[in-house]
Order: structure tokens, then C-alpha cells, then sequence
């Protein structure tokens, strides 16, 4: 049976006779013998096999065995007299299934910038950074997946497709089926709507969060964790318009609950990557950003900071430092603010809550103070922000008030205050970007190289 | 601390004392003290509370703890005298959260129709059979990412919204960010779509096939969990406009490796699901389909049946039955025929094997026999076909001939035939409905009452 080369370079034992599948990632013919180098993307790195000259049709085969070729060797494990590896295969039967044209084939052993292999989404998980990216995404993932199922929390399916834009949180895609030659249109002359598929204007949803709070209201622990869209023309490093979030929604849980339950989160996160891709994750270190192992360690061993808003504006006035953007309670804190509480002031995680409700969402709970909103923010060194979240006003009059100073369209919103009027209870949730998250832990410098094939800004290819 | 209430009801112990949170089911007052059932969505069961008259403000509590209220119990334990219950809670405080008046809350004790709880999608997951769907739901979906997991594949994130309808595979919802107002047109009169987000026109998926055999040519062996959508007009209860695919892809393998991983991966969703929700699957064969603890035993026992579409044909043809649809050979297997071979003749899952290329996707792998493809399609007694799979065409000239015959777009799939140009191997997948599954496992009528808010013609509430 086909062995799995990070099994073999993990456990293999020399005299064992094993067989692996892959692809050629390096070949170099010596005087009788050829190294090979092959990966099956199980790990970073690949498996050495040894290819002797008395093998049958050893020229022939080694004509087609290049970098790129998928190939099946069986042979048997040998310590390896080399450096940094513990075995190597010595081959007894190569069988090429498919070569890789020496003359087209894109990933020659040359460095190749990260703008050209996203031209070549189709073959970049084949080199050494994407394939590693993909293999930490995966463990982040399901560290997730695990996190919340221990828990007892129900992964729940929010919609993508929905007609509402309640949260007001920016550029929405249209999701439709009209024929754009032919538009309906009404007796006023406006495009007629409810002629397209869901009998009205239908949008890609920006947040399941309204959706997880229905849930939370039943299960008392949820969490969203699919695809999410911004139609935002922000043409940046750090925006995609097709992204993946992760959205747990608690009820009977206040704000203090949901900050526990947001740092033992991302600490489970990084840890669990760690165990599972230390090489990878050294990888990163070492080519990509010498400062992700440090930040995992510490984001690991840290008690985060928790600071209010209010706090947070006092200790920026008091800083020994010139910022670009003036400091003053009521407006946002940017980024170069988040980043002087994290790494410069604390060194640490810091959660900030209780910011003014005038720049947060309608749905965060208001404090007693009328003017701020039990909402918290994680900031990070090196990283900024990382979650977003908040306790949600449980209380129906307060809430409705809410979205009438809000501006918003509380009849699309009646199911949402329904629940405040049948058994509310005071419950609390966040939101991860979870391709940030895999950013950060990656050191990766653009966003649209921690997910497969990226959509943004005239960018759907693949 | 609190405990869930599926905690107390399995392992809770007399004299215990707890503090619970939930939403009250029912409530029955006696003459000095009251029944109240508490659900938290953790289990199927509530926990039984009684609450003694002499309660501090018991008149006043019991008056606000109707159907629908959320409370807060504290108490202990006490071995129950009652029928079908182990324990019960004798309260000794209780803290009303949120109302629910008895006028105006839809969720009486009295049964609602399923179309009904549909238009109160936000409130209907408090009920017992939407409880138990999405905690199977859960559970079923918890049990495809370990079985995979477990097994090296790594989880990968294919995009949604798409520039191609490379297989052709029926209607596309359009995504777009253009003002249908001021739609932009080319000299030549048409919708200019490079004005538009992403410089062309974009769709959203129908499958994430593709793409997997993109990442399955770098990580071996992968699998997509995720949305796909269909525009399809058609208003039944088997189909939604969106809804979730599981699609494994696996380099190195062919057809019998491809049957067997599927045959496994049934067996162990099917088994995961009875063994962590045994009192739902037990309300479902109790109250929805009396054959759904049979069908899924079936399923975990029987080695599965696997015929060649030649064979089934013959079969069929000395059947001793009449069918509305001919049975010829070259036609689709129509459901009744599907019915008859796993229902009828075998009496367990079939697979059957080697269709007609005409009938099937351009991808699949043609025989030496230039008539028949690689495909397969998992036939479930009382489902029907429950996966669709096949052995993808590996070799480069044959993939080429198969687009042009089928008259697909051949520039648009550079990258997919770039995949047999470098590096190609044999490899499979299969595709299967999650939410299919869901209906079939838990026997409901309505695809729409598997998913928390089904997206359907005119359907697109909450």
C-alpha cells in the first residue's frame, strides 16, 4: 500500500519496503545515480530517493522524471548519510504517469514572485510557500471545527444569498436571474424585482450573524463558518470580495463571557497549528516573516489586556508618541493606535471594549452611560484586529430605538425583533476573518496567497 | 456553573446541585406546585423542574414562565418518580429573562404544519423536529470533516462566485456589482461585463469539482465542504437554489479506489449520526418515516452491491415489473429503475458503474470500449442516488476531444487541461448533496426543513 510521504518522513524505518506517489520537485543526476526529490503535499518537505543506474531503463525513465513528473516508486528506506534527513528511499521500480515538459512547464527550481504563481493559481499549490499555506489553513480550520464541537456548539448553515442589507456594512453584490437585455419593469418604470428568482432584490450576504443569533436563540451555542462577500473596490493586501468568517453567537452570555471565550479561541487556534505544522510554521519564520513564531507564542502564553474604549483614549493621549491621526473620544481608533496599545504599550493581545455607539453597529448593547456599547475589539502585535464582536441588545424598546437612530429599515428587521419579544435573553457573539487570521499567522504580505484562488477587483479567474 | 441539560439527563446525579439556562416547552400547575419542561437545545428531552408554592414569588414567576420564556434555574437533583425519566430539577430559585405572551407567541403547544413554521423560519428551530434536524445536521457534518480529516485530505476552500459554467450543469445566478440603471454597453450594443467587479461576468458555482482536481494535483488527496447553487425554477421538495456539497478528489486513485472511499465514508456518517444523536434518530423513526433507523443500518451493514450500467440494463430489462420509463440501453436511469435494483433486487446500497458517455459530464474518464465513462452513482434503498462520481479523464488528447464534442468552451479551460499537460495522474471523486443526506437520514418530506433558511423560487426570507 501507497505510503504517505509525512508518515514515512516521520516514522519510517530504514529496511522497510514502502511505496509513495507524488511529484518531482527537484532531479540530479550524478555519475551512476540520480537524487529525486518528491512531494506529495502532505508535508513540506519531500522524500529523497536514491535511483541507481542499473535500474531497468534507467536513462529512458530519467529523461521523463522531471521536475514536475507524477511518479510511483516503490524501493525500500535507507538511512539517509545526508544532511537534515533521517531516511531516503532506495528505488527498485520507478513508473512515470505523467511528465512535465522541461521547456513550458512554469515551475522550474527559480524563484518566482507571488504576483506571477497567482497568474498560476492552477500550479502555485505546487511549490513550497502555497503548499504550506494550504496545509496551515487546513489545520486552522479544523482547530476551529474542533474548538467549537467540544464545546457543544452547533455549526449552523447561514445563508449566503438574502435580501436583506440590514447591517448597512457596506457594498452588497446583486445575486440575480433576469435576463439583462430583457428587464421587468414596473408601471413606474423602476426594474420590477419581484419578477427575478426570490420574488425580490436578492444580495451575497455580508455576515450570518442575524441568522446565528435565531440559532443561538435555540441551541444556546452556535457558530457560522462559510464564505462571506464585500462588493468594496478596495484593491488592497488585505481585502478579498469573497472571504471566509467565523461567527459564534452565545446566549445567556455576556460581554465577559464572550472575551473568555474569544482568547481561549485564538490561543486553541495557534496552538493546535503549531503542533500539527511545526514545520511549516518554521518554514514561515524562516522565508517569510521572522516574526510569526514569536507571535503565535505570544497571542499562547499571554493574558490578554482588557481595556475600555474610554481607558484606551487616555492612555493614547499620554503616549510618548506623535500619531498621524489626531486621538479623541468618540472617533475610531486606527490602526497605527491599535498597534501602539498592542506592541508598544502591553506587548500583548489587548481586548478594548465599550466603545461609542455612534461608530459601531445597532445592534451591540448600550450601556447604562447611554453613549457607549458593550462592544469589544482584539488587537494584536503585529496583527491589529483580529475579532470583532459584542454583547447584542437583548432589550426590545432599546433595540428598536436602536435601528430608528440607525436609519434602518425595521420592517425587513421584524423576525430579528421578534426574537427580543418571545424569550430574549442576554447572549453575545464575534467574528473572525478567518483568511486574515491565516494571514497573520502566516506572515504572508497579501491576503489573496492564504486562499486557493482568490476573488477581487477584476480578479475571478479559476 | 452551568450545565447544558443533555449533560444533566445523561450523566446528572441525585442530590446534585446545578444551575440551568434554557427556554421553557411546557408548563403544568398543579395544585401546590408546577411541572415546568426546560429545553436548551442540547437534546431533544427537556429537564423536568418543579417548582414548589413555596417559592418566593412562585404566583408572580409561574405567571411569566409561559411557553417560550427564558429562565434560569437553580436547584438540585432528585431521582424522578415520573415515567421515561431518570432525574428532575426541584427548583429553589428561578430567574425569568425574557416573556413570551401566551397571545401572541406562534409556538403554542398545539402542532403546526411544516409549510406554516417555514413563514416563522426565525422561531421554528425551537421546536422538536427543526431541534433535532439541525443537531443531526450538525452531527452529520461533524462526521464528514473527521472522516477526512482522519484520513490526510485536506479541507480546501474553492471559490463561489465563478467566471465559468465550465460544466455546464443547468442555470447560474449571476453576481454583480453594475447599476442596473445604467447598465454599460459595448460599441457593439451589448452589457459591457468588463465594466463590471470582476472585469467579466461572474456566476455562482455549481460545483467546486474543478477546482478540487486543481488542489488533489498538489496535496494528493482533498475535499471541498461548502455552498454551490443552482437557478433552476424548480419548485419541489428534493431541490434548493442554494445548498451545501461534499466534494472529495483524489490524485493517484481510479474507479475502485474512488467506490471504496465512498462506501466507507457512508458508513461512517451514517454510524457517527446514530451513535451521537440516538434520541433524535429515534423521534424521526418514531413521529416523521418509520423505515430511517432500518434505512441507516442498512446502509453501516451491507457491503455495497456494484454492477456495471450494462448489467443494470439486463437486469431491469428481465425484471418482473412494469415501468413507466422504457428501459433501453443509453437512456438515464429513471428513479423507479433506480428503486427497483436497490430496493427490490439487492435490498441494499448499489453502485453501479460505467455509463454511457453520452449521458454523462465531459470529464469523466472514457473506456477502452470509446462508449462507456468511469462514472458512478450510489443508489440508496428508499433514496435513491445519494452520490455522484466518477475516474476523471487523465490523458490530455482524450480530455481535448471529450470538450469539443460536448461543445464546451475550451479557451475558459486552459487550466484544467494544463493539469494533464504537467504532471497528470489517474484520479476520482465523488460529489455528494449534504443536505440530501440530511433528508434522507432524518426521513423529512421537505428538503426546506433540513436547512435553517432554504433559498427556493420566491424564497429568500430571513
Amino acid at each position: 500500500m501507497t505510503r504517505r510521504i509525512l508518515d514515512l518522513l516521520r516514522y519510517g524505518q530504514p529496511n522497510e519496503p514502502v511505496t509513495i506517489q507524488g511529484w518531482v520537485r527537484t532531479k540530479r543526476d550524478q555519475k551512476s545515480f540520480s537524487f529525486v526529490e518528491v512531494n506529495d503535499g502532505s508535508s513540506l518537505a519531500g522524500l529523497q530517493v536514491v535511483v541507481n543506474d542499473d535500474l531497468p531503463n534507467y536513462a529512458e525513465t530519467m529523461k521523463q522524471a522531471n521536475t514536475g513528473a507524477s511518479v510511483e516508486i516503490s524501493g525500500v528506506l535507507v538511512e539517509s548519510p545526508a544532511k537534515g534527513q533521517r531516511i531516503e528511499l532506495k528505488a527498485h521500480t520507478i513508473k512515470v504517469y505523467g511528465e512535465a515538459d522541461a521547456e513550458t512547464y512554469p515551475l522550474q527550481k527559480k524563484r518566482h514572485s507571488f504576483e506571477f504563481l497567482r497568474t498560476i493559481g492552477h500550479l502555485r499549490p505546487r511549490t513550497n510557500t502555497l503548499g504550506a499555506v494550504f496545509r496551515v489553513r487546513n489545520a486552522c480550520a479544523t482547530a476551529i471545527h474542533n474548538f467549537f464541537q467540544e464545546r457543544g456548539f452547533l455549526w449552523v448553515h447561514t445563508p449566503l444569498i438574502t435580501a436583506s442589507d440590514a447591517e448597512g456594512a457596506g457594498e452588497l453584490f446583486t445575486v440575480t436571474g433576469l435576463d439583462f437585455e430583457k428587464l421587468p419593469r414596473t408601471d413606474a418604470g423602476e426594474i420590477d424585482f419581484s419578477e427575478d428568482f426570490f420574488g425580490r432584490r436578492a444580495y451575497l450576504t455580508v455576515s450570518g450573524q442575524l441568522e446565528a443569533e435565531i440559532m443561538a436563540m435555540a441551541f444556546t451555542n452556535v457558530y457560522t463558518f462559510g464564505p462571506t462577500f464585500r462588493a468594496e473596490n478596495s484593491n488592497t493586501s488585505r481585502h478579498l470580495a469573497e472571504f471566509w468568517m467565523v461567527e459564534p453567537e452565545m446566549a445567556f452570555c455576556e460581554l465577559e463571557g464572550n472575551m473568555d471565550l474569544a482568547e481561549a479561541f485564538l490561543k486553541h487556534v495557534f496552538k493546535h497549528v503549531l503542533e500539527t505544522c511545526p514545520e511549516d510554521m518554521e518554514f514561515f519564520n524562516l522565508r517569510i516573516d521572522d516574526s510569526v513564531l514569536a507571535t503565535a507564542e505570544n497571542i499562547i502564553n499571554s493574558q490578554f489586556e482588557r481595556i475600555t474604549y474610554t481607558d484606551a483614549i487616555a492612555l493614547l493621549e499620554k503616549a510618548d508618541k506623535s500619531f498621524e491621526y489626531p486621538v479623541s473620544w468618540g472617533a475610531d481608533l486606527q490602526s497605527e493606535h491599535e498597534r501602539y496599545l498592542a506592541e508598544d504599550l502591553f506587548k500583548k493581545p489587548v481586548i478594548v471594549t465599550d466603545y461609542p455607539a455612534a461608530i459601531k453597529a445597532f445592534y451591540m448593547r448600550l450601556n447604562d452611560d447611554g453613549k457607549t456599547v458593550r462592544a469589544m475589539d482584539i488587537l494584536a502585535p503585529k496583527i491589529g484586529e483580529l475579532v470583532g464582536g459584542s454583547q447584542r441588545e437583548e432589550r426590545l424598546e432599546v433595540l428598536e430605538r436602536r435601528v430608528q437612530e440607525c436609519g434602518l429599515p425595521i420592517e425587513t428587521l421584524w423576525w430579528y425583533l421578534d426574537l427580543r419579544r418571545y424569550g430574549t435573553v442576554p447572549h453575545a457573539g464575534f467574528g473572525l476573518g478567518f483568511d486574515r487570521l491565516v494571514q497573520f499567522m502566516t506572515g504572508m504580505g497579501n491576503i489573496r496567497d492564504v486562499i486557493p484562488f482568490p476573488r477581487a477587483p477584476r480578479e475571478a479567474e479559476f
